[in-house]
């Protein structure tokens, strides 16, 4: 029995050596120069293998995905029939409300602004709304957007998810399904992406979501932030929003493709904050111990927890 | 029976225009143009007055403070010996807690380095610690800082408060008095100072306090974000400590002398993060019903609240 690691990224050995380190009873092997014989392999771990890869081995019985997320395996034809487990990580959840919140109030608190302002060593002040007046919206409600939407209105904005079932949380506003969707996109000044992508989600942020978005609002204009998953939103039509005034601003931690190219006119756009897929990167021992956890009980008989409904593609 | 605007700021006539506004039966007076019979003014409406300009009104009763802070008018030796009321708003402290939230997350989240990336079109991923492994030290722990530190806390952060007082706060530590702050500081990754302008917290933010923080905690080196007085830090001495590493970034609203002179190399400091003293502005609705509040019921008899201690000078 062995644990193989096919991490398509750039620390990918990191990943490996920790196991071996926390569990030196296991057979720890690092695709491809370790894989050995692919009969051995009982459990993977896998980060965006190539398509095709994870069908080489006859006697998989687990996909563990590092991630939240699961569109870099459900994107694979050939992906084999057995369980794949996604990380739900109070870690993870902690770091995308940090990502969150942060660019909420960066939006809110006219960062970008007051940032050209000390670049140009001008001290000016500007009205600014209480927190109380604004309206943040967040798209996909599940763990993740859950945790921020409390901070949030801890915070003192007026917070409403958005998510396919309805979600009871104290003094936030839930909307669910396709046909409350306007409605929740015209009481947003700050929209927040947590999208897995899916069939239904792909490219769902375009143009037509956009002019959805109230331009009256305190902020005098709506804002995008996208943690989830890049392939929910249109590249170009962020850009187009944004120079046409449709957007005000945008924090973008995922694109389309990634890396983003370094041509992108989004780079340097002045409304834009731009990391690279770096929102919710667990610490990599906490997600080490939650797979391990999973693992050892799975010997042991136990139910495999956070298994991807396969159907709905999270 | 008026009351006097005494605001030696920009916006002093919408302070006026707003109270004449939403109290038209009060005789609300402009200065220094409006001004008229010293001996009708009972009230006075105060944001740094010229030494000396209050103790002109023979029939004053009341001052009031546009701000929380006090020191712009503690400074002035003929001050009138009444009652000096401060603004102690829910408003205000969630617009402080506003900025210190993302401030400090700002710096967590490493923004600095990001940003100079998103300029360089550069796409680099980097470590990052959890909030959990980052100890955030508040100075001043009254109404704003505990505001601040719930937040914070449920972020994530460990969380300590530094007052003359000891707190109790449900998951923070509470350090209290003189011989308290040395251990305070040893165990603080981010300081976030909110503390008022007396003669004992005069440029106590300076190198021989900025020494005592430690360099090897999870973000490898010391930030500090000055929120609250300007004259509580010195400007050189944190220029001095970002320059050698002493301090690892800051985040400045407040300076010694504002605004600040276009010629400080705060503004272009790498590590800083600088705002016009815009941490905490309240809403002008907010306090101006606030202080019409108190105004009406000193009127009816009732006692006033919030009422600064001349000794304690805040």
């Amino acid at each position: 029995m062995a644990v193989l690691f096919v991490l398509n990224r750039y620390n990918a050995s990191d990943w490996s050596d920790m196991m071996r380190d926390r569990a030196p009873d296991l057979d720890v092997r690092l695709w491809p120069d370790e894989t050995g014989n692919p009969e051995d392999i009982k459990y993977v771990v896998a980060w965006n293998p190539p398509p095709g890869e994870l069908a080489k081995y006859p006697n998989l019985k687990v996909i563990f995905s590092i991630g939240a997320g699961v569109d870099h395996l459900m994107k694979d034809p050939d992906l084999p029939a057995v369980p794949v487990v996604r990380v739900v990580d109070p870690d993870l959840t902690k770091r995308m409300t940090e990502y969150v919140v942060m660019n909420v109030l960066l939006h809110h608190r006219r960062f970008r602004l007051y940032d050209a302002q000390q670049t140009a060593n001008a001290w000016t002040e500007h009205s600014q709304p209480a927190a109380g007046e604004v309206r943040v919206g967040i798209m996909g409600f599940g763990t993740l957007g859950r945790d921020s939407g409390v901070i949030l209105r801890d915070l003192g904005f007026q917070v409403a998810g958005w998510s396919n079932s309805r979600k009871q949380v104290d003094g936030i506003e839930s909307f669910a399904g396709e046909s409350e969707l306007d409605g929740f996109l015209g009481r947003t000044d700050i929209l927040v992406s947590l999208l897995p992508h899916t069939p239904d989600t792909d490219r769902m942020l375009n143009s037509a979501l956009f002019a959805k978005l109230p331009q009256d609002g305190a902020l005098e204009g709506p804002f995008l932030i996208n943690a989830g998953r890049g392939k929910v939103q249109s590249d170009a039509d962020i850009l187009t929003a944004l120079n046409d005034g449709t957007l005000k601003g945008a924090s973008l931690d995922v694109f389309e493709e990634e890396p983003l190219a370094a041509g992108s006119p989004l780079w340097s756009h002045p409304g834009v904050v731009l990391t690279p897929h770096v929102a919710a990167e667990s610490s990599p021992i906490a997600i080490n111990d939650y797979i391990l956890d999973q693992l050892r009980g799975y010997e042991l008989g136990e139910a495999l927890s956070n298994v991807v409904n396969a159907k709905r593609g999270y």
